[in-house]
């Protein structure tokens, strides 16, 4: 028993507290409902910014929000740190590790996680960067093994520690390689005098022939022109084979040296036992109706990225992107008003605000619905857009105050290799580099 | 090889970048020497701070300072992130996980860390807070308990994860228990409703008679006053025996249950091999001259809480505290000037500043050479001094925001369990309450 109390309410269980789940659950928390939100993480996380947690340019504690903070006094708002095992759709309970917990209806927004698309060695060495956790040890493997670089005296060893792969052409991809080129460009020459910072060499891969997918011509040319002008390495219509943590193996035959090989090249659903088989279509997805309902039980729901409807307008599903699951976790709020209330609720149609990616200071690409604009003006509208999502006064602000302070000084001061440590693990083996 | 140029210059070698070691490297990086600054971490711990990150009040980077950027643009001082294995003073040298190190001066100001005396289950169960990353760990234990309090419904089981004891009544031990005694009193109730914040105890065990040994009467008295105003059960003239993990037992035969020990009980000199039998004592401090100097090697210094001079004033050694540190770091500084010009170097002579600590919010004691007081004023001169001693304006702002936001609030923020995570990893089994 996870201890909830019996109030009478109608029990909405929400599974994962992203951009979908939270955003419903602020809605149901002014209902007479109970809502139930259970995540692994006790925080919300601020997705479009992971890569500058990765980069030393902000905290994780300023895109991070913690869940009981957002629902604070809000009595009906029961929230639960643990992993769901499974959904027993005929009692209509979960299975979670400290125990069961009894829905009348259920909402699953677990997300997705990394894609490495069944390569175990490229799982194993490459670094994903789908969590604040991911991006912080990110920072850390780069930082450490500049440190490392440091003391070797072979060229290609010392190659091997610099260089860095980006595979995928994504905005993080796009967004991680810009970051990187800068650091090497602005930061890296001041703080390591010993190192000759042009032997650094930055790739990104893309396996389609353009970057940005899913954008506009004009912005992924511009966003390729961007990171050219800053020394980045493009790369297109080449597949990374696979990867030793030595060196990465292309399909078409080319290798590359690096240790640190960043991957962004896709994602696939999270997974969540005891749903209908034919529910779980491509990609991991939930399969949904418009209301974001499950076919085959009227009191599941899924949205956010792990939901798959199939709409006129979408026929192969929505972008897997954070204005999708803000919107679906919206109106399905006012759908479950509805259908509490024995009303019929209404479609799920979604509306495209547009699409924007950073590549460095004073550089970005926006694409609105009918218009499209890129340079300084790009930027400043992206930092705006990004500053106004981050949840919390406070994190504005110190959000706000590091890239102010970062633009004026080029210079993230976060470079710090810190671990969380129980003081009392002997430290791991050193990797002793010949 | 560590890969260090040979410049003619004379070469200083520097273990720790703590107190001690960042001060004598930042006047030494102004002479015509070379220095080495070799520390396992590549960033320097404001430790007076560390109870506060443990508390959610304050982001670790906030208190920590890359030492790269602290030693920016000085193309005299080369940074190693590694550990000392040991000196070969025959050769004059140290040897690393990288390789050896050549000296022509070396100086150890590795400091201390947690004393478990010796006890191992102490040392497997308690939870120290002798750097940031321990710090770290114990402010997610602590809210991993509150969260896993919710999913008990046995009273014994719930009282285990909300109870917290703190063995020490130093400085750090006082801080953290006001800390804890505000959290319970203005945090917790707002974040879970469900919680009945009054089943929470939090214990301070000192072993002598006094709170706050070395500071004088009346503030050990006012310390204990505001505590246990505070709510915290002050129990002193005991030591902790034993800790199983649940259950804390005591020399007189009393018992508490409790899973978080904190131990703030003691230090002891962190050990570096290769150095005469004679110079390590007690508490396993190196024994110096009245130049920081080993006896047997007047190559080799020690500065900081690894140091251990006695003098007239202090026959005993000096306190281990940042005081003393950045006196001696200082003083070494001029010191090894006049030796490498041939003159006759000077004795250290500690001058006392006095010594402070504060219990929660607008409360502290000051001790002050010739002057005592405590309260509001005391408390704003806790502040100052702490704020004006963190290294970098970045740091002192980001430290300086959070504190006013907490004080006007009543609420610190940063209630975030997050690790590192590579994404691979399997999480680790989860322990199951039952």
């Amino acid at each position: 028993m996870i201890n909830l109390p019996e109030t009478g309410q109608k029990r909405i269980v929400i599974i994962g507290a992203g951009f979908a789940g939270i955003t419903l659950a602020q809605r149901l928390m002014k209902m007479d409902v109970q809502v139930v939100l259970i995540d692994k993480n006790n925080y919300h996380q601020f997705q479009p910014l992971f890569y500058q947690v990765a980069m030393s340019g902000l905290e994780p504690s300023s895109i991070v929000f913690p869940l009981r903070k957002l629902f604070q006094g809000k009595s009906n708002v029961f929230i639960r740190v643990t992993e769901v095992e499974r959904v027993d759709r005929e009692k209509k309970c979960l299975h979670t590790p400290y125990g069961h917990v009894n829905y009348d209806y259920l909402v699953i927004g677990i997300g997705a996680d990394t894609n490495f698309y069944g390569n175990e060695n490229i799982q194993k060495h490459a670094i994903p960067m789908k969590s604040v956790s991911e991006a912080l040890y990110l920072r850390n493997a780069i930082l450490e093994d500049y440190e490392k670089a440091l003391t070797v005296q072979d060229y290609d060893t010392r190659q091997e520690l610099m260089d860095i792969v980006i595979v995928g052409g994504g905005a993080t991809g796009v967004e991680v390689a810009g970051a990187l080129a800068e650091m090497k460009k602005y930061i890296l020459p001041k703080d390591y005098h010993e190192m000759n910072c042009k032997e650094i060499d930055i790739y990104i891969i893309q396996s389609g022939d353009t970057l940005l997918k899913g954008m506009s011509a004009e912005s992924a040319i511009g966003a390729e022109e961007y990171l050219e002008g800053l020394g980045v390495i493009v790369r297109k219509n080449v597949r990374v084979k696979d990867f030793d943590g030595k060196v990465v193996y292309m399909n078409d035959g080319s290798t590359i040296r690096a240790r640190k090989v960043i991957w962004a090249a896709g994602i696939t659903g999270n997974k969540i036992g005891g749903l209908p088989e034919d529910a779980v279509v491509w990609g991991n997805r939930i399969k949904v109706n418009q209301l974001n309902q499950l076919e085959e039980d009227p009191n599941i729901f899924a949205i956010g990225d792990i939901s798959y409807m199939e709409t006129e307008a979408y026929e192969k599903g929505h972008p897997q992107v954070a204005q999708v699951a803000i919107q679906q976790g919206k109106h399905l709020a006012k759908n479950l008003k509805r259908i509490m209330k024995g009303e019929t609720p209404s479609p799920f149609v979604y509306k495209d605000l547009g699409s924007m990616a950073t590549i460095g200071r004073n550089r970005a690409v926006v694409d609105l619905p009918n218009y499209k604009f890129k340079g300084f003006f790009a930027w400043t509208v992206w930092l705006l857009i990004h500053l106004f999502q981050i949840i919390g006064v406070k994190n504005k602000l110190f959000v706000f105050i590091n890239w102010v302070w970062n633009y004026f000084t080029y210079d993230q001061s976060l470079r710090l290799i810190i671990r969380t440590n129980s003081g009392k693990v002997e430290p791991e083996e050193k990797e002793k580099i010949a």
